[in-house]
């Protein structure tokens, strides 16, 4: 998909909204546990429940490998549900990869061809050749970790490399590597006004954004200094959309979760 | 697995290799691709030509996700094989992972319990809530990215924070989690003189040095620098053995190759 897809996705719908799907079964509606594949058919009810106001769905894949083959087989029936049934909606892999050059080539190869998400989130540490492969894939994105949404962040990301922080290091080293007009970058809403510089460092790159909600995020302050001309943001919401309903109505309860946020988001956006 | 537990294989064997089953169906003997399951059907191959000089194994998870569901087969079936038949071998999930916390507890479960293996590699971006929930295991190690041993290693990990470079306050800050004794690191064979400063950061922590052979690496430089007084190295060789033949005697190539640097060792080993 092209970030311009994108863009004409989210002013059709009146939303930026991603929804992370990341399939406990601990916490899915009990009934569902009878299923033949319990992790695809919450998905599916959520997707189908849901699809209208979300631009993005977000598996992140520990939740499937933590299942095995069955984990693996919920993933590839959810990304083919999706590409089958909403073709216009953007797929994030949140799977956090990054290895040596040969082996980020078979991580791209994976998520971009044969599961066939339009992008896949990596981690910064391991360089340049670990992420080069990954944009070189032509209308696919790699959305790299910059500043993320948990304690940890603050253990080195925040931490200064010649006077300037880990995360917009990361930033400005990965805007000179090829291909880089395929970078997204995950930056977190629990630190909203960062996001503030990095739009100084990224004007248009888009930006992954998870921590609204669950996290304790707020969407009026992401948007104040996130957003761009071409909107440029992916609001993620997992645990709260998902999970916000447990007994058999848990689809109108994750569609009244999700509706309550594309609303704001719709005012955001009328509003420019 | 305990770390004694690994010393004492390494003194029997007269060994601290470990062989990376990183295997890509272009590279295998051809004869092998009407096989069933030819990803398992070379690994077993591989660990019974070599396991006497091995003693650990470790796949990098990107070559079996590149193949899917038949990839995780393989996966599965690899990592039993060696629990069954090898339960002494110290097994290793090269994967890379590291997430926010529930997430990568999702991440622990997946490698540790439902795998079975010993050990799994994490990246240290997301900081501490992202590495301790594999900490936790009892008996289970995390080895944690510090030096890597490719080009991008300089893009981040030998910059320098507060006058330290990154890779050696990763080194520092790990060693305050909870549960650290159950960390080991992973430092690329080849920068072998950095040894001798992340020695003395950490004396007695297990390295796990990849690099050696295909990369380019001195295995006597690394012992050199790198060895504690229980040893504490385990030398990865993923190429320069799994692919040192390629027809139908590649089972006595690999043998080989692993015989050469096992003879190495034990010299090394005898001379202490």
């Amino acid at each position: 998909m092209t970030t311009e897809e994108l863009v004409a996705q989210i002013h059709k719908k009146k939303s930026f909204l991603c929804i992370g799907l990341d399939v406990d079964l601990n916490k899915v509606p009990k009934h569902l546990l009878t299923e033949e594949d319990p992790i695809f058919a919450f998905n599916k009810v959520i997707i189908d429940a849901t699809h209208h106001l979300a631009v993005a769905y977000k598996p992140n894949t520990a939740f499937y490998e933590a299942y095995g083959i069955k984990g693996w087989k919920a993933l590839e029936k959810t990304i083919q549900y999706l590409n089958k049934n909403h073709p216009e909606i953007f797929t994030i892999a949140d799977a956090k990869r990054g290895d040596i050059g040969n082996t980020s080539s078979m991580y791209a190869k994976a998520f971009f061809e044969d599961l066939g998400f339009d992008s896949v989130t990596t981690a910064p540490y391991m360089g340049k050749d670990s992420i080069e492969p990954f944009l070189n894939f032509k209308d696919k994105h790699t959305i790299l970790l910059a500043l993320t949404s948990n304690k940890g962040a603050f253990d080195f990301q925040t931490r200064k490399i010649d006077g300037k922080e880990v995360y917009k290091t990361v930033i400005e080293i990965s805007k000179t590597w090829e291909n880089s007009q395929n970078l997204m970058y995950v930056v977190g809403a629990t630190k909203a006004s960062y996001l503030k510089d990095i739009r100084k460092l990224v004007p248009n790159n888009f930006l992954l954004v998870p921590g609204v909600g669950a996290q304790g995020g707020s969407l009026r302050e992401v948007c104040k200094y996130g957003l761009s001309s071409n909107i440029g943001l992916l609001i993620n919401s997992s645990r709260g959309i998902i999970y916000a309903g447990n007994n058999k109505d848990f689809a109108q309860a994750a569609r009244s979760a999700a509706k309550e946020l594309q609303t704001q988001m719709q005012e955001i956006l009328d509003a420019l």
